[in-house]
């Protein structure tokens, strides 16, 4: 079966880490015939400098040809001034998260047990490395409620933001949120603020009634501030979690961070699941453009990789293809490469670049 | 001049800390001749279970008769399925919050050089300590925005809550931060998500507009995505953080955990400043009722005894107390007295139980 995937590398490492990703996507394409024909569009900075605009219309259209959007990523300083609405990242996300109703964001948050001297966590706490799932919903909530803007209250300008859920909005992502659990340890967090938002209190009602349906999967609930700390302390005694709009943007951020390999971290963000079992979705590292690194070939291109792999598993269904990538990627960390900003200098550990750790992928 | 005081210990170690602050403020009382009578009531579960309610009308009256409240913590597994409305924390937090009028929240985010190998972070990127003060705005925002409530959205039920600020509750917070910064290392970090939020871009534009007040205090801004993220790398390099109250909520209990010394840090809910340059406030420790260690003697009262000083400063002006109080905690620390929580032991530690270190303190 022939696919299509629309690649728009973006910005910053976001070429260079693409320009990998697409050498492992040739490679795996021929070992396991696969069909991928891949078309490169503009995308954030680089579009409004071609033609003022984060996302310009034959971009989005050449999207919507497509099974799959394989991103790099957007942002740096040049456009940093601009107002918000027509800034590379938001300017680009949220517009294709909307159109293409990509509801639920898949990010993994996982510190190999050979990679915990990066994470920023003292090592006794993450001894045996872990592997966290953050299910983020990626289409409601605070981000597109209305009304939303500027208003009069008791008689000064104010301004508002609407978060708001309708129950429909919550199940389907609590069936992704389970299923996901259903194929791991079989433990869901529930993140909300059901002690202040109304918001919340339906959505942990909600959650509790999908679980019903997943009697296999032990369901736990945690307030948004306590969630921040327990990541922090325990982040390997979490499963899946799965939470909305706004406090999956904090709490997969701050799981990254806690990971210590942002560079190594791919997501997925995805529509419904059609009759084929396969979604649309859009594929991007959870880091950062890294204005700072860009150009010198020195940065972590595994997760530029991973996204490929997370796409061609849930958008084109090769399965295969998306194990090979994995195993190879963690083939390669066991054999001891190591980009600069995984690199501890310990021993059995070789410093690679951006094409030398693809090559050993490879 | 003579204070009063209301004296509200709560619920789980609330009561045994509590027990040891008191010591130390008849202590201050002698030694600086200070008239401050401090009287006791129910709150949180302890009054639930009194009286069926959090917050009963007699220990309400009770501190609107005061200068100030010193507050335990509320809370634990006991009444943890009550409906939310009920429960001892936001039963009893929101609502006095909102009815003294406590829109400045200071928590200090304090690791002592002494004590990094408790913080969950590791030692090399907090060799020496560090000392944040997140400034929360706490009575406007997503907590008491209206709507609230469940509502039809698209023909199916959906719930709603809004955020909101006006102009003027953003600057009066404003102010509140500069001036904490002025009187530290003149750094302010504004945290909002103004890339989303059109409160955030209001907040941003005031936060600006006071700033040109304070020329001597330099200001920088971050999305709370990545002011979660930054914390954990560098949190030395933050001085006094501003945001609103959800966002205050979870980063400030994120950076207690990352202080690893929750039972040392206390918290101040100030009012307006009076004629005497005094703000009404309530006080109370920074961590939880610690149910599973309550009634074992063995809790760290410092977070208590150090929102006790913080009460003498910022509602009674009783510096010099405030002071000696700091001064002592500080002196105990560093000749090596530790409770269980931040007791790592190093050579140069006593463990010691909550009497103990009070002991010491006094
Ligand atoms: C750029 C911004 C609008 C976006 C978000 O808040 O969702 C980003 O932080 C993310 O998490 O992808
Ligand atoms: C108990 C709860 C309502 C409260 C809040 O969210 O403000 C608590 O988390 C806090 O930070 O004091």
């Amino acid at each position: 079966m022939a696919h299509t995937i629309a690649v728009l590398p973006g910005d910053g490492i976001g070429p260079e880490v693409m320009d990998q990703a697409l050498r492992v996507l040739d490679s795996v394409k021929e070992k396991f015939s696969l069909e991928v024909s891949a078309t490169t569009h503009l995308v954030g900075g680089a579009a409004i400098d071609d033609s003022g605009t984060p996302l310009p219309a034959d971009t989005l259209a050449a999207c919507e040809a497509s099974d799959a959007i394989l991103f790099g990523s957007v942002g740096g300083p040049k456009w940093e001034n601009l107002p918000p609405d027509i800034q590379p990242e938001r300017g680009a996300l949220l517009p294709l998260r909307k159109h293409f109703g990509l509801f639920a964001n898949l990010r993994p948050g996982v510190c190999l047990p050979q990679l915990i001297d990066a994470s920023p966590v003292k090592n006794e706490l993450i001894s045996e490395g872990f592997n966290v799932l953050c299910v983020r919903e990626l289409t409601g909530g605070i981000y597109f409620g209305t009304p939303k803007g500027r208003e009069e209250r008791e008689g000064e300008e104010a301004a508002i933001d609407t978060m708001v859920y309708r129950r429909s909005e919550i199940e389907r992502i609590a069936h992704v949120a389970f299923k996901a659990a259903q194929g791991r340890d079989k433990r869901l967090t529930s993140v909300d603020k059901a002690n202040v938002l109304a918001v919340s209190v339906l959505w942990r009602e909600v959650i509790e009634e999908v679980a019903k349906q997943y009697p296999d999967v032990t369901l736990d609930h945690l307030y948004v501030d306590n969630a921040a700390m327990q990541l922090i302390r325990r982040a390997p005694d979490f499963d899946v979690i799965v939470t909305g709009n706004l406090f999956g943007d904090i709490l997969s951020d701050e799981m990254a961070m806690i990971s210590g390999s942002l560079g190594m971290l791919p997501s997925a963000s995805l529509a419904e699941i059609d009759e084929k079992g396969l979604s649309f979705g859009m594929y991007e590292p959870s880091g950062g453009s890294a204005p700072d690194i860009a150009g010198q070939g020195i940065a972590n291109p595994v997760a530029q990789i991973l996204s490929l792999s997370m796409l061609l598993r849930y958008s084109l269904g090769a399965v295969e293809a998306a194990d090979a990538i994995d195993a190879a990627v963690a083939k390669t960390i066991e054999d001891g490469f190591r980009t600069g900003d995984i690199y501890s200098k310990s021993e059995g550990e070789t410093l690679a670049n951006t094409k030398e750790i693809t090559d050993a992928i490879l």
